[in-house]
């Protein structure tokens, strides 16, 4: 009777354990505090059934930037220094003209000339000069790229360099049914070349500044050519890429620039509680501290309840996988 | 014990004809005959694991065509009829000035004066009328006009005239781990305003003939209105379209029309056993028929062993699910 009285305590006792097993940190990287308070408190409260903020799971859309809020994009983004790469092998198939502006300004990496050309003709020409390669050719020429490019500081290769407390905000949202989504101004095509396979999302969730592909058939056998036209997918074209491409408003979104500025304001101006959060670079020791192009993003965060300022010195116990 | 032999007998019994019930057909409105069993043989192929043709679920995007393929879209399509009653509404609010071309050619529905006009100029200019509204607003003016306009032959409503046997392949599809996207000609917003509900899908996998978003904010707050930018999405814009919203190339393609030859034939010419129908309107008796601009989809059809002709008056047992 006795023996059978211990078993029944420790059946009693394993059972009461279960929820403290269950209950594991899902953002270990994040360190406590009222930013992570405040992610894990709205999550909890939009996916609680029959709750006042429940947000039905067909709605439950996340939006991330790519560069410098879900993952390091110092000293300098991926896009256009593999752009700038390309158009050094276009030079030497003979398909570039090295002596033709933008090309001889991007070749001797002439700012003062680039912007008295104008930086935005200067980006747009430049991936003019890739009308013609299949989109086959540009994204292999992506992947080669990122693979002999490790990063100047850390040695590891851009996939490696996805902040892992985002990674793990990621992947909690996804087990709530959330869909995440990438909205970045940069290069569609680079970012398709290495983000679905980094965050394990299909290439149609990464949305950005895309080309028209042009179709053609040779001899019966279709093609899909790069052309000139170019569509950028920065600052205020982010809402309008959001309704073209998703079809539906999101409930989370985090950026970390005035570029994302839009894309956070009509998160947070929808009906549903949204949650958005703003990556702040101030952290010199373990990443980059910058603060150029941030005022506007500050000032929405500092207007609304529902916005936060993630410091990634204070809030980030850990950045990134490799450490 | 006789008893017992009896149960055990019954229990091996319902054993075995559990196989039997699991494999109920799963597409009851399709004939039996060479394009179910071409159908049925090359999705199991496809999903064999470690078979020769196995394509893996990443990979497994399926496009159908909407108006015409998915769904009856005679005896006019749904969204230039749609279109025209909101030229006549915003003409009601002096939006629109119903002395100007195209609307008044549009609101007369002369047919000739368009053609003079140019169709491709008459519809930019209709859609150019719509620019300013909320995407809402246009949405939600697209609901209310489907919900007050029966069709004409069947009187039922345009979600309901989505063919029974390509719901059926739709479903058979996602339950073998296909996505399914609608690429069409028509409006996206207004085939988004019904289909993603009829077809149980998101917003996001219906891509049609877009217009940019305009983002604006008014006293801070954020809109998103129309433009009178508009993007083509049929002919040879739809394997573009494809690459740029899906990014993979489809391995299963539905069309009825020319309108549809550049995505069949882009799905055709991809490296993984793909198929292709062509939805052909050969039944006058139970829906329309008819052949106009059909020949280049029908001479890919006939130089693909990949490529199949659904008779709609052959093939299929059933076409809507109210009969």
């Amino acid at each position: 009777m006795r023996t059978y009285r211990i078993a029944l305590v420790a059946v009693v006792l394993a059972l009461s354990l279960r929820p403290v097993a269950a209950a594991a940190d899902p953002l270990p990287s994040w360190r406590e505090g009222p930013v992570k308070t405040a992610v894990l408190d709205w999550l909890a409260a939009v996916t609680l059934e029959n709750g006042p903020d429940y947000i039905p799971p067909a709605e439950r859309i996340a939006v991330f930037d790519n560069d410098g809020t879900s993952l390091c994009e110092r000293p300098h983004g991926g896009s256009s220094t593999f752009q700038k790469d390309l158009v050094r092998s276009l030079v030497r198939e003979g398909r570039i003209d090295p002596e033709r502006m933008p090309f001889s300004a991007w070749l001797a990496d002439d700012r003062d000339a680039l912007r008295a050309y104008g930086w935005s003709r200067a980006y747009a020409d430049m991936n003019a000069g890739f009308a013609g390669m299949t989109l086959e050719a540009y994204r292999d020429s992506a992947r080669a790229w990122i693979d002999r490019n490790p990063h100047p500081r850390y040695g590891v290769l851009l996939p490696d360099l996805y902040y892992r407390p985002m990674r793990e905000l990621m992947e909690l949202l996804e087990s709530r049914g959330f869909m995440v989504w990438i909205v970045t101004a940069s290069t569609q095509d680079f970012a398709r070349s290495f983000a679905p396979d980094a965050l394990d999302i299909p290439p149609g969730q990464v949305i950005g500044t895309w080309t028209e592909p042009e179709y053609r058939e040779v001899d019966g056998r279709p093609l899909l050519l790069r052309s000139a036209v170019q569509h950028d997918n920065g600052h205020e074209n982010k809402p309008g890429a959001i309704a073209t491409r998703i079809g539906r408003r999101p409930v989370f979104a985090a950026g970390n620039s005035n570029n994302d500025h839009a894309m956070l304001n009509w998160t947070l101006a929808g009906p549903r509680r949204a949650l958005a959060l703003w990556i702040h670079h101030d952290d010199d020791a373990r990443e980059y501290a910058y603060d150029r192009g941030t005022d506007r993003i500050a000032a929405l965060m500092g207007s609304h309840a529902n916005g936060h300022v993630v410091s990634m010195r204070r809030d980030w116990a850990r950045i990134f996988a490799f450490e």
